[in-house]
């Protein structure tokens, strides 16, 4: 049986929907705009304060914090750590999306800061995972170029020293943490043809982070809820543009019950 | 009989149509795509010119200028009070949308400022007109947390000091300028659920003040606009994703017969 | 005979799908999220990297480069400087869209000094090939008020200047390169209706000069590319906002067969 079951993601979803978790993002400007639909869709709230004078008091009060690194300059750099700093200070669940982190020395100097703030969940592919642990050559742009399978290692070793969970996505997505492991299949690879879907995976992991203590289950429910979303819309698509759209639909339909019974392929 | 006719907005919808105002939006990065199809849907032409170089003099020459604090930082503020300053010195009508006053120190500074440029029309939710108007608590995040009709006193105060309009939006939304209130009911609970409809509607309250000088009566036409199309998306939409798209549909299917006929519930 | 043949087009969207060229896009804030979805519907790799960090070295790098100056600001005209430097120096293919140039002074001088870099291709609406070459009154913010034809002199003149192509997009499209002209008639109105269908155009110019070498060729490609999955769409869509959806369906779906099929039309 795997470590987190369908009650769990069942629960986690609920409380998303009920509690409406207000996730603050600071996130690259490409996505911004399908993260927060994602969020709304999944029954959050999103609020994009991400410059240096609201970044740290947002943190104190919101449910949870997302920081990707994909669009980073000097001036949000300084506003992500300083969220950061504060989310830990004030016990509010992050997350790290270290995008392009590995091939890029700006930002994977950055991201490597970001993690002595102890990111509850860490949510990347696995070119980025091995880049911000410091191994592997870096994906190409944005694009993993390792397998998930080879990154695990280095999940763990980042999970050890952050303390919190480590999610690496790809074909089969891996989340590990304080000794457990868990597999996520399924998805759609019309999800790797759409901008920001990987990034909203981050935000809706913080959703959950923001209603569900055990940064495990919430980075499990959260790639579940993507993956579920996605293999739906994908059997009314046409194409990636109106992939992308049924995507916002069935992650705003596939409700507790859903995810509930969807949590038998987990392993 | 409410104190704006299908006549009048009636008018208002075909100049849109048939004049395109260039409407130079100063607005949050989350927004600015569905800001600027909202505005061509509408039939007005959309210019995001918000740079510290070419905020004023652009300002000077175009039908109408929205000023959105949803993602501000210094640059922006200081280009947003070039574009305000110069849009009154030249006589364009403006917009002031106040994302998130008055729950944020940095931001609430900033939009207050603003005021003293004389906004043509506030748009904004209960939270923030209270928060402008230096009472109540602030939002949470973008959404409100104080209802509309407990904003309408504030509304007129602040109407008094800027001798612009200024519209409350929520379930129904309530317009006030010069001794006049005017309420526009309907809409659909999916706008909540778009990020970007409350600030598209800012953008289109610009394009109608672009080209009626009467500004109560661009407010309640562009709430009215808004309200109509989102009833007819919701028809047809399979959840929030499926709704944005069809929105966008729709504002370009309401012509000036359409929302002539929709006034009758304005009271 | 046109100097662009069905061969050539056919060849390059092969090319495009199989090779998946990155492009590194410093793009403008407001149509980074189509422009990233047009390239993935076509089957490019997009990689937003504007930082004045990283901006050169992934443009050393990348299979072609796209500045946009859509909504300029100091740091990134520095960064364009830089990413068009090092796309020179390292033979990098780079397009130049000068969004607005030539109303505006700001970016008409920062467009101007890119091109000392040598753009692979400009691409542009008249008013903007006018304005970059320094004749015509300039648009009315980012729409043409010249007609193509009129502008097809001072492309000739840039082309000469750059070495490189010179596209000048329109109701009919006329791409010109060393002595050469090629027309592309077709597309549809409502691109006209959709924000970033003109930039996401100048990011797929980009990344068909990822893999062809004839910029000739590659201009011609992605702007027949982009008229044909528009006529496509508009037979599907109910506006605009559902055309913007199917127009990245059919960027998809229109491939080398569809494209060479369609070159009938050049002239």
């Amino acid at each position: 049986m795997a470590a987190v079951t369908g009650e769990d993601v069942a629960r986690a979803r609920a409380a998303v929907a009920q509690r409406a978790p207000l996730v603050q993002c600071l996130t690259n400007s490409v996505v911004q705009t399908i993260t927060a639909n994602a969020l709304l869709a999944a029954g959050a709230a999103p609020a994009m304060v991400d410059n240096v004078h609201e970044a740290a008091p947002f943190a104190a009060v919101a449910s949870a914090v997302l920081v990707n690194v994909g669009t980073l300059d000097d001036v949000k750099a300084t506003a992500m750590a300083l969220a950061a700093g504060a989310a830990r200070a004030h016990g509010t669940p992050w997350v790290l999306d270290p995008v392009a982190v590995g091939g890029l020395e700006f930002r994977t100097r950055v991201a490597r800061d970001l993690l002595e703030h102890a990111p509850t969940v860490v949510r990347a592919n696995a070119s980025e995972v091995l880049g911000l642990a410091g191994a592997g050559a870096g994906g190409r742009g944005v694009d993993a170029t390792d397998g998930v399978e080879d990154a695990v290692e280095a999940a763990r070793a980042l999970s050890s020293r952050t303390g919190g969970a480590v999610a690496v996505s790809g074909t089969v997505d891996v989340v590990v943490h304080a000794g457990r492991t868990v597999r996520v299949p399924g998805g759609h690879e019309l999800l790797t043809r759409t901008t920001g879907a990987g990034c909203s995976l981050g935000a809706l992991v913080a959703a959950y982070a923001g209603v569900e203590p055990d940064p495990l289950v919430a980075a499990v429910a959260a790639h579940l809820h993507v993956a579920v979303a996605a293999e739906r819309a994908a059997e009314r698509a046409a194409g990636p543009g109106s992939f992308a759209t049924a995507w916002l639909d069935e992650l705003d339909a596939v409700d507790a019950g859903a995810l509930g019974a969807a949590a038998g392929r987990l392993a």
